[in-house]
């Protein structure tokens, strides 16, 4: 089949079939299309839409287009989570030592941020020595010796999502649920998982918020897994603000690390939160818990023994970092950087917090990416000192900005100070979790 | 503004603004966006529309991508005829030195066949030494020696549509009456005339026949011609089944020359009848003639005192060509060519003809391209001996396929035969031209 008769046929609203959707991606793979054509078929594919039976064939065809990790030889029940990515979500790095030492092996395959986002690979760099770019006999080594592994999506996994996110991040087709859900399920199912949690941010800092409908796309996302034997479940959480204290890649370790370590503060809770709402289900859909509560149980039980923070210990070790970090966490901040305190002008309650420019101001310093090839500051970011609902008197801190001078600081002060909302009417702080879908 | 923005808003179905549009068409030339980026822009705009300021802007922003030719030194009216392509359609060759005869300065550039339609340039490349590339001094001083001329489209008229038309080919974008004006009109315009006459087929063979409306398409031209102040009407034209005699590049010229001397068999006269209504309609609009009538009364005063071939005969000359090829028009064909009779299988009238099946029998047998860069072998072809409406015995000659061998010829004579339908009732011929759109 050429590719312009496929091109044409979902150009004109057609409805491809699984041999169709297989040819299609065929030649993604083997540039028997070029890019001009793939990035044709996508947009046509946008705006015509797809449904189930197309979802599901692009789904298992990209999944198919690389390696499917076996990991039979691990008796432990292999889980993970994925996020649809936010301002402040470090809970993977929370999540895979918890799980792991509750009995779960976690083959957690992540991403570098882009945009707004923070990415889990930029932020496990921020450990001296980290390394996360893994062979699969390196990976499953580190899974059989500590329980979990964190590496990069090499070009063995779904490459024919690599190929096709690269060109719908340049060609403005990235927010819409059926290539959202191709695009995360090809590259989690590749990771042979027996259960699956995800995390749908929903609200101002998630990711292309105007554009889905997150509950619909918790639903596509669970029933594509499920229907592909993965038990899968997902939560609905809050974007609207960042979540826990810290946004930046070290500062997020480091709050990572009191979490574990027993010592947090408050405004870290919620991250501890989450990350304990997420591995909850994990270990309930792996059978480790009977319940939530029973799993909670367990989870608060690895937190106080210090076994989940000695996973974490020994994963560092086994991927190349300083595992010393563990003990003294507060030199992952950088002592040289400039600290900008962003005031209230007014007092009033905080009723809005835009997530999505706080991830754009760290951005902007320094902390993240507008291009793929771009380096990151990891030790810039910004420290979260009230949140929503929080009462404030004129000149209160709303938060720290860390950047590396003066200058730097002045193109986003303004910027963070817009990021509040503040009135006069009391608030309550919005629910952490809107919702499961099973 | 970033590629995305844009393609996001016409994806979403908005109106883009005549600067995003020049924005887009200044990325397309600039290189500043990626060939995945036009593509994805195109198929927004496809399935998303482009309504009557979108096209005007798009067609005013490619026409003025590329140099806009300036006759104004020569003080004859300039006029050219387009046509939207179809199979036989050989008009060119006979209206250009037909409109030259009588008074008209015609700048004709011409494009290569593609697909099932053939190309001018193609045809004029049958006379040894024909030379179709033209600097823009040498294509102006044949003008003034002769009255026209007939060059390929340089990479200096209309850059911004040579790249997007590639790009359309090759992604299923082509039959979508905006970007066809867009198209056809940039190129046009370019050539500085004073008026324009449009030929849009209609029928089987027409280009892309399932997918536009041919009046739709010819009053968008038809406006957006006269909205930019040239002169411009359209006649709408029979393709239901192949224009005139011959359809192949050495025979099309073959007959054009007939046609010219005075030798035209009647199977040549509806190629005879549309230039002449083609070139009439250019007369009226240059103001050399006060009525049709009284245009074709020239033409058929410059076609009987040979002033029309001898125009031609210096247009050959001066393009490099051997003129010696109008005294004896029998040198196109190739003695060495097999000729296979293709016969109806039963009695009955000829309802109906596949124009497109008949040109892609040529072009298979070598007479056209799939690829822009295929090499055509110009003396094969195709002799249509009946039309729609011939009344056939058993056994009687419908057409005769020239090619290379009888190899060659089985492939498809099946699919010459297959081209006509044959029915027990009477058929009329249809009408050759269906109307006029002023």
């Amino acid at each position: 089949m050429r590719p312009q008769e496929l091109i044409a046929k979902k150009r004109d609203g057609g409805t491809l079939t699984t041999d169709e959707i297989n040819a299609y991606i065929t030649g993604v793979c083997d540039k028997s299309w070029a890019d001009y054509q793939i990035s044709a078929m996508i947009m046509a594919m946008f705006v015509r839409g797809l449904d189930r039976a197309e979802q599901d064939a692009l789904t298992q065809a990209m999944l198919h287009s690389g390696d499917v990790m076996d990991f039979s030889d691990i008796d432990a029940p292999k889980a993970d989570k994925h996020s649809t990515g936010g301002v402040g979500d470090k809970t993977s790095l929370i999540i895979a030592p918890l799980a792991a030492a509750c009995g779960v092996a976690v083959p957690m395959v992540s991403g570098r941020g882009l945009g707004h986002t923070g990415g889990t690979l930029d932020k496990l760099e921020s450990i001296q020595g980290y390394n996360v770019r893994l062979t699969q006999t390196k990976f499953k080594k580190i899974i059989k010796a500590c329980g979990f592994a964190l590496g990069a999506q090499t070009a063995r996994i779904a490459p024919a999502d690599r190929k096709i996110y690269a060109l719908r991040d340049a060609t403005a087709t990235v927010p819409y649920i059926p290539l959202i859900v191709a695009s995360v399920m090809s590259k989690k199912l590749a990771e042979g998982l027996d259960a699956l949690v995800l995390d749908v941010k929903t609200g101002k800092g998630a990711f292309m918020r105007d554009h889905w409908d997150s509950e619909e796309l918790a639903k596509q996302l669970v029933s594509t897994g499920n229907g592909c034997g993965v038990t899968t479940e997902a939560l609905i959480s809050d974007m609207n603000q960042p979540l826990g204290k810290f946004v930046g890649n070290a500062l997020e370790v480091y709050e990572c690390l009191q979490i574990m370590r027993g010592e947090a503060d408050p405004a870290m809770m919620p991250s501890l939160e989450l990350s304990v709402e997420l591995t909850a289900r994990l270990l309930v859909m792996c059978g480790i818990a009977e319940s939530d509560k029973e799993a909670k149980g367990k989870l608060q039980h690895v937190l106080d023994s210090g076994e989940a923070l000695e996973r974490f210990r020994q994963n560092i070790e086994l991927q190349g970092g300083d595992p010393r970090i563990c003990d003294t966490p507060e030199k992952l901040l950088d002592k040289k950087l400039v600290q900008v305190e962003i005031k209230a002008a007014g007092p009033g309650f905080i009723s809005g917090i835009d997530a999505l420019a706080i991830g754009e101001a760290v951005g902007a310093v320094g902390g993240g990416r507008v291009r793929a090839e771009d380096k990151v500051d990891h030790a810039v970011g910004y420290e979260c000192r009230a949140g929503i609902g929080s009462k404030l008197k004129k000149g209160d801190v709303l938060g720290v900005l860390y950047c590396r001078n003066k200058t730097q600081a002045a193109t986003v002060t303004e910027k963070l100070r817009g990021a509040y909302t503040i009135g006069s009417k009391k608030v309550k702080s919005p629910q952490l979790i809107k919702n499961v879908i099973v």
